[in-house]
């Protein structure tokens, strides 16, 4: 698609995402206390810091018996050593002497007086009270030191963290049963254009099926935020205005696909820039596709107006929507799966503009390859099935030459 | 920890996966239909076709006016054409003739006679129903051909996929409102041992929280799958073989964690080996760490036994569960993140073992260097946290040289 877009006008992504952040307050996401359960995923608030020691006590690692290691420093097979078995530790200041034993469970703190466990399968009941043991062990064999793990008042976990599944499993095991995360961020979806028709519709005779809101919304389910619906509205100025002026109080991200070029009723940006300060700030992006974006902020939020072609808004959503999200949960976002390819021939691009290639990664004897897809064109929703991964071109280069090595975003696996 | 199980018995990794995947069948899971809206991650049951072609006709990528290209030869801002305006497009047989041009909109078929448009733009309305034309176009021009995304009965989307949000997309584009997708596979989790307390626990003292249901849960739930948490029990066998008989009943795949090594009351083996056939198929798996896995099936389903170590648990969760769950599915699975970084000191591991090390990926000028983290036993969650990779070093060789280079699996985004 030509876009009436003047390349000398056009603001380099970087810049742009700059100038948007520049644009709004960060700090605007509310938090909600969460059973630590369902916060897989979600993102902490504050810092953690270790209540105790873990482990909390000097515990065995194995089901065996606690002993002074000193005194197993001769045993062997054919040398076992006698030590008398104390009864089962009843409080913490159990003790053991040298010439004594006891048996302790896994996960059960050893006696006073221990410093090694010799695990049940060295060891022998060779007359009652008395264990027979034929191992020498060093002092720590087999116990957990206290504090090994993790020490109290330790900042385990960080702010902006994204919790995984182990540090869901280090809260339980410091017995914090719930914990303070954002809220996830409420991404708007709306869409605009006369042409198109909503899924849903029973009357979709000549028609085109809206699909970005359901793309989108795919999109912000995957990086943990919240998408809003908010419905098709046509390509009339009024309503348009109305409708994203109502949608800004339902979220913290609007996105608008659609109505950003120039054609007669193309009155997104204007309505957009309408609607307050600072209100629209790029108009135009150096990036292939998705020249016509824009990006806006009314009153402290975002607005991100993308191509309303499918694999322009899905890349626009990439580019801008996804390192915003992450800006405002002060969180790093995930890398994606990448691999090194060569390309199977050149592939051209504009300098100045940083282009984003659909391409079929493919493993040919041991080797990747990237092929770029023939079928090019933003509208052209096929090429996102057909390629497994993107290809980025950077500004300051004017194209990939056949067989060159590059790092390749891989959004499938390669068959 | 040492472990009792004898290396000369352990089964290497993809023989003990092989071995299991021969003893079950892998068309287990039911599928159910869903929403379009509803089935982003899940996985495709059948083949979907195209029932039309994308898109349905000739239709005009932008707003602007449909001609015959072969019009506009000549046309430039010096040497303007006229061309005569038929009024709107009515039914499908509309027609222009050379000399004639229709307004047509974003999406909407252009008419027979017309091979191109012209945007809005590059065109002056100079008198009353006489367009000019300042431009000359080539067949084609911002004209989206019907079928070029898509052929009518293409098999655009493949049983096995995980859809993705361009494949959410493709089936609203489509008209499929609803899609079969296999049923989430409900991973049971089980945990057992006597010196664990669950975290809703009231009485805590002296006993360790029991995670590993946490952190497999959170594990299961990323791969798309349904955990289902089978609670804590004792070290008691018959308590034990009980649970887990009538656990089989409730999932698709159990996962059974602790109580595999040999200790006193290690029961979790023997329990599983008597509930029928063929029982336990593998007891020790050449992986570090992890050494007391066990691999069973019990009237075709899967039973994977795990040491309950939270560290090998995540490990064998991911190398045992991970591909097993992926093979149900009919799936591959997800390449992570992965990064190709420089080892900062030799690391020792056991020939004819797969060992996983958690290593620390930083950026120093550039360049990735993995530093191996300190603290290494199995239960020190704190080194899953304190990492953010895991190296794994295949069963062929003996180590890692110092600065040698190599594939980082990244978790968690690079500081």
């Amino acid at each position: 698609m030509t876009s009436p877009i003047k390349s000398s006008k056009m603001v380099k992504i970087d810049k742009a995402l700059e100038m948007l952040y520049g644009s709004i307050r960060m700090d605007i996401l509310d938090s909600e206390i969460l059973p630590i359960k369902s916060a897989f995923n979600r993102v902490l608030v504050c810092d953690i810091k270790a209540k105790y020691d873990l482990p909390q006590n000097n515990q065995s690692a194995v089901d065996g018996y606690a002993v002074s290691a000193i005194d197993t420093f001769n045993a062997s097979p054919s040398n076992p050593i006698l030590l008398r078995l104390k009864s089962k530790i009843t409080n913490s200041d159990f003790t053991i002497t040298s010439g004594e034993t006891t048996y302790v469970l896994t996960g059960a703190p050893i006696p006073k007086g221990s410093d090694a466990v010799i695990m049940v399968e060295y060891t022998d009941v060779v007359q009652p009270g008395m264990i027979q043991i034929c191992k020498s062990v060093p002092p720590g064999e087999d116990v957990s030191w206290k504090g090994e793990d993790v020490n109290q008042g330790e900042p385990i976990l960080k702010k902006g963290m994204k919790l995984k599944p182990q540090d869901i499993g280090m809260l339980g095991a410091l017995k914090i049963r719930s914990v303070e995360v954002f809220k996830k961020p409420k991404i708007g979806i709306l869409s605009t254009g006369s042409e198109l028709t909503s899924l849903d519709s029973n009357n979709q005779e000549g028609k085109i099926v809206e699909i970005n809101s359901l793309v989108l919304a795919a999109m912000t389910i995957d990086i943990g935020a919240e998408p809003v619906l908010l419905g098709l509205v046509k390509d009339e100025y009024e309503h348009l205005r109305e409708k994203i002026s109502e949608s800004l109080e339902k979220i913290d991200i609007l996105i608008v696909t659609g109505g950003t070029s120039a054609g007669l009723f193309d009155f997104t940006v204007k309505a957009i820039d309408s609607l307050g300060d600072p209100g629209v700030i790029v108009h135009g992006v150096a990036i292939k596709p998705g020249r016509p974006t824009s990006l806006a902020s009314i009153d402290n939020k975002p607005i991100i107006s993308l191509s309303g072609y499918p694999v322009a808004a899905m890349i626009g959503f990439y580019v801008f929507a996804r390192p915003l999200i992450a800006k405002m949960l002060g969180s790093t976002y995930e890398l994606e799966p990448r691999v090194r390819a060569r390309v199977t021939r050149r592939i051209a691009s504009n300098v100045g503009m940083r282009s984003f290639v659909r391409v079929k990664v493919s493993d040919t004897h041991g080797k990747y390859v990237a092929e770029p897809v023939r079928t090019t064109g933003s509208g052209i929703l096929s090429s996102m099935i057909h390629a497994n991964g993107l290809l980025i071109i950077p500004e300051d280069i004017d194209g990939i030459d056949e067989n060159q090595e590059v790092d390749i975003i891989l959004f499938r696996p390669i068959q």
